[in-house]
């Protein structure tokens, strides 16, 4: 376990040096795409979603303990938890549970947003902790990260800010995402010199000083995907010292060479996700023939080692490796 | 109750016609607020986030009880439910049922949003139906409508536009937000004509067309802040046919003459929403003296009340009013 006083950033460096590796692995349980040996029976539980959940936190549990050793962080993604109700949330909470027990750092992908008032909810449920009706405030989630839109501006966001300040966690601001019509809003440009997701990395910079770690970086980090290296290449001169969360490597067509440019010199600076082409692997063409369903960890396993080893290989090539 | 088959902006209009408002209650349990005679002791929970689960039941249900009859809709702030974890989504859960049975439609404030593959899992889980381990689908959340944003483009939407096809549901898209930040990205010029929130009412009116009701107007409406009357009338002229979702009126200063911009001339359009002046009325100044924190809900009424005549009023002096 690590210790949740120092600066998150400095936390997941650290992780990412005793790993050796800036991979994480994104937690998206997919029902239609878990092995038929790991569903619970619906017949066995009063409400059927309890057996939803039961199956959610034993496929997650059995990816963990294939990737815990290799990873620094899981990513797990809240739209396929809180899908199912209330029981798919307990899915959620056990998962991240059992994940920081195996020493992971868990970063929420939420991309939560609001007005600041209504913010300030989310970040004390999310990163901090709550009042409950006996006067004793308690954790209700207890991330390390999570995603936040920007689309509302900065006052939808600094109640996140803040909650990272008092509760030493972190977030993730959605700069540029990894998705094809991620340019309809993002890209346009605002004045010769700007476009919509400039404005986004400029605040993102500028509040982030203010939370750097030890090491030079800050708790308040950005999503810049994978798919877009031009604007990667920009967006790292423009937030030097921010964490890169960079989803799109692998389903969604994200290369090594491309991922490079979200990384600073020193070879530090991203965590590169990705999340059905690991924790799926087992269904993949390229490894059909050699994982049974049964073995759908060792796939996981098998898949995120490829990764390391890919993006890795690809650091040493363009950026000085870190001292591992 | 209301027949989930038609359009959903019909049963939204049907049901402001039958109540002769066009104002709607927001539901933000914050326990801070809540009369201490609600409050569940958690001593008697094996879980203290299962009192808080029941305290907010209790409040919901008391303040649905005193405002079904004269709104045509609720609506639950998610933020203030997941929050609290598990136990606050099922909160939120027999909120949302028990509002629909007393035949209120549901307004999810969630502003929910991810790339297209992960919004597809909020839109089935919110709007539309799940598969479960039995091979059958059912409803996690069933509201009626949801917000969603827009910062990363129409393939984040796309899966909230085909389940409201597919569900008969609605969405109302992030345009032009009430709060103080809103212009830092949405008011930005991206050439003369149009500004970022533009680019997001040319889809809304877009995609919305195919969705319109017998009575003109669509299932995908916007969110457009009470408090910027300029350019609630320009979106207005832009979004003809849509729904707009006027957060912003009371606790955050949005007066009735600067709504009425939301209305077309027919005196439909728009629903006006108000959370914390309505159902924590019972601490309200100007309440304060007349109402007993036991009689909160007979505030939260009387409250109601005063808006829905007031904004009636004001469309009365400015539109043309429609058939009460």
């Amino acid at each position: 376990m690590y210790d949740y006083k120092e600066n998150i950033a400095d936390t997941l460096l650290n992780q990412i040096d005793q790993k050796k590796n800036p991979c994480v692995v994104g937690l998206d349980p997919i029902l239609e795409q878990i092995p038929e040996y790991v569903k619970r029976d619906s017949k066995e539980y009063k409400n059927p979603f309890e057996a939803v959940r039961d199956t959610i936190i034993e496929f997650n549990k059995l990816i963990i303990d294939a990737i815990a050793d290799i990873v620094p962080a899981v990513k797990p993604q809240m739209a396929f938890y809180e899908k199912y109700g209330s029981e798919g949330v307990k899915a959620f909470e056990a998962t991240v549970k059992y994940a920081r027990e195996k020493g992971l750092i868990v970063i929420e992908d939420a991309k939560r947003n609001d007005i600041g008032h209504t913010v300030k909810a989310y970040a004390e449920g999310h990163l901090g902790k709550v009042l409950l009706t006996n006067g004793t405030y308690a954790h209700s989630y207890n991330v390390d990260f999570m995603t936040v839109n920007p689309y509302l501006g900065s006052d939808g966001l600094l109640p996140f800010v803040e909650a990272c300040k008092k509760y030493s966690k972190g977030i993730f601001v959605l700069v540029k995402t990894s998705n094809p019509s991620s340019g309809e809003l993002q890209d346009k440009s605002v004045s010769d010199a700007e476009c919509v997701y400039d404005i986004v990395a400029k605040y993102v910079y500028n509040v982030g000083k203010e939370l750097t770690g030890t090491r030079g970086y800050s708790a308040i980090g950005a999503v810049v995907g994978a798919t877009y290296p031009d604007e990667a290449r920009k967006l790292r001169k423009t937030m030097p010292n921010s964490m890169f969360l960079v989803p799109g490597y692998g389903a969604q067509g994200g290369k090594a060479d491309d991922i490079i440019y979200c990384f600073n010199e020193d070879g530090y600076g991203a965590v590169v996700s990705s999340s059905r082409s690991i924790i799926y692997a087992y269904n993949r063409e390229d490894f059909k023939n050699r994982y049974k369903p049964k073995e759908f960890p060792a796939a996981a396993r098998d898949a995120a080692i490829r990764m390391r080893d890919n993006i890795t290989k690809t650091l040493k090539k363009h950026k000085k490796l870190p001292s591992w």
